[in-house]
């Protein structure tokens, strides 16, 4: 056993505080990464708060984890001691069932393992990032390639693999036109990425406030979604609508943006229910679609493609200790564009 | 101008009563038909009656119509005297926008032209197959091949389109798993279209009432919707979902039957908002489609593929002065599955 310095909540109340949990010992399909960088991804926040169903506490958040190897267990081929690499949301699933033999783990039909919070094969509850080290099965390790840095990568573990995925699955490429609904964490991932993939993007954000931002990150038209005229101005345009916002928004009228055989495809989750006529998705042979992050094997490809497109997330490297700071800051949508742990911060703390 | 027989409704509120319409001279592209047999579409009602908007009256509704071509026109080169012939819900669209250049007529970015009730490009208001004859231009004509009587191939051009298209889409065929919901005129035409495409079939009705029929059509398992056991049994297995049915249903229930990646497609309109949850579709990857009709060509395809299975509606044939109490059955679902008009009983009546 290892224990480890690491950032966690005590109650679905209080504040992050630093303490130590204790990390298995290395098995032969295990490997044991010191962690550099881990992004706070929105979902840190509604698990620490037990938002989405009871957390069992302490509970140490972070599913955005960039780091280097630093034991292989005796099993293990694809990783060496020194590697670069990372682990997102998952840190095990059953590999037996169709989805996980398809590549699909995240649809794992006896569920997969979240990479804190759940019960793990061991029946020990795993915890995250926010951590100076971590062991996680070989098969649930990627690759982070040269020429991508270990802070910028981190986001890309979440936020890059959760928008890659629908991207790719519905064609976003040269001749088709993408709109991101939402440029925060999630959304400024798909612009850099339907961008890189050649498509014709279009941001829809609430205002034009971070206009000049999405123009930047490769958007090639912005709209504010609170003017009347957009959706009309944009009636029939997009082949494909990545929808990155958990907010409730209207349905229909997002889905007469979408041209004929369009697909909307929703990465976000809006806690409550919405509204939807059939008749929107009958009328154009549109479609409505859901995506959750992605496969390992997806996710190293989509590792693969940023390291070649020079894609990284735009991240604001805080210490450890600004973790609660960050989280509210989160909740008021002032950050551009992801929060990254520097874990560095968090070796030396108190014990 | 030809002055032919028909039925028609004179109001919203008015039975169907026997007049006579003029159709127009045959141009060069013109094809002349003389109706043997026309279908009655749930629709025909909701048109008649005002319920999909205001029409103009009189009204001879029709959209599912079988005869043998008496003329054509001087262009005319696909279709002979004495070729048996199919007309289905569009008579005409723009021809030039990209939908319609892929054969995708029925979301023609300028709206196609409906069989009945809308404005044809000559400035006159299109009337349908409830009638002894009827001019359509050559491009909205389709071949009914040998094989199939022309009874049961009037259906084909609305119900069976509608069906074949979905399940072609989303690929129905050896291996998969595909839920009917509904056992009307659309769902009964999806059973034997999903049988004859090598897919395992389930119906997925309110009863167990119809349960012979189903497996009768080619379904291999029937399952009451009634039954709270049904959902819970069923959770996780069909790889399509059809969905023909207009009444209000619980989406999340319908959704959580599908597997890893599986589309709902929806070809019936409710009139009313229906209520999603977006988890529902994040979950498995899951997808929630639309579907209107089908292009000229699809449909061609789709007769095609009926005469090689040996595949056409279960109809029952009446004469045109029981169109009114047809209606009536329709709407207490007292059909199995398909009314259709001897278009004969027409061609005699008062003048």
């Amino acid at each position: 056993m290892l224990t480890v310095n690491a950032y966690a909540a005590t109650s679905a109340t209080a504040p992050l505080t630093p303490t130590t949990i204790e990390r298995r010992d290395v098995g032969p399909h295990d490997v044991l990464i010191e962690i550099t960088y881990t992004g706070i991804c929105h979902s840190d926040i509604h698990h620490a708060r037990s938002e989405w169903g009871g957390q069992t506490y302490p509970i140490v958040p972070g599913h955005e984890i960039a780091g280097i190897v630093t034991e292989v267990g005796s099993e293990v081929t694809a990783h060496a001691v020194g590697d670069r690499v990372g682990v997102g949301c998952m840190v095990n699933s059953c590999r037996a069932c169709e989805p996980c033999r398809r590549g699909e783990e995240q649809y794992c039909l006896k569920g997969h393992t979240l990479t804190y919070g759940a019960i793990d094969e061991d029946g020990t509850v795993t915890q995250g990032g926010y951590s100076t080290h971590v062991v996680v099965n070989d098969d649930f390790v990627v690759r982070i390639p040269e020429g991508i840095g270990l802070d910028e990568a981190a986001p890309l573990l979440c936020a890059g693999i959760t928008t890659y995925s629908p991207l790719r699955r519905f064609g976003a490429g040269p001749g088709k036109r993408v709109a991101v609904v939402g440029l925060g964490g999630l959304g400024h991932m798909a612009v850099k990425l339907a961008h890189a993939m050649g498509a014709e993007v279009t941001v829809l954000s609430q205002s034009l406030k971070k206009k000049d931002d999405g123009l930047r990150l490769g958007a090639d038209h912005y709209h504010a979604t609170g003017a009347p005229a957009t959706f009309e101005q944009l009636a029939g345009t997009f082949d494909l609508i990545v929808n990155t916002v958990s907010a409730r928004l209207d349905l229909d009228a997002y889905l007469r943006l979408l041209a004929v055989n369009g697909v909307m495809a929703n990465v976000g989750a809006p806690a409550e229910p919405l509204s939807l006529s059939v008749f929107s998705l009958l009328m154009q042979g549109r479609t409505l679609a859901g995506s959750l992050i992605g496969g390992i094997r997806e996710t190293q490809e989509m590792l693969d493609f940023c390291a070649e497109h020079g894609v990284g997330a735009d991240v604001e490297v805080i210490p450890a200790e600004k973790i609660n700071e960050a989280y509210e800051r989160v909740l008021a949508s002032d950050v551009r564009y992801r929060f990254v742990i520097d874990i560095a911060t968090l070796a030396t703390h108190h014990r």
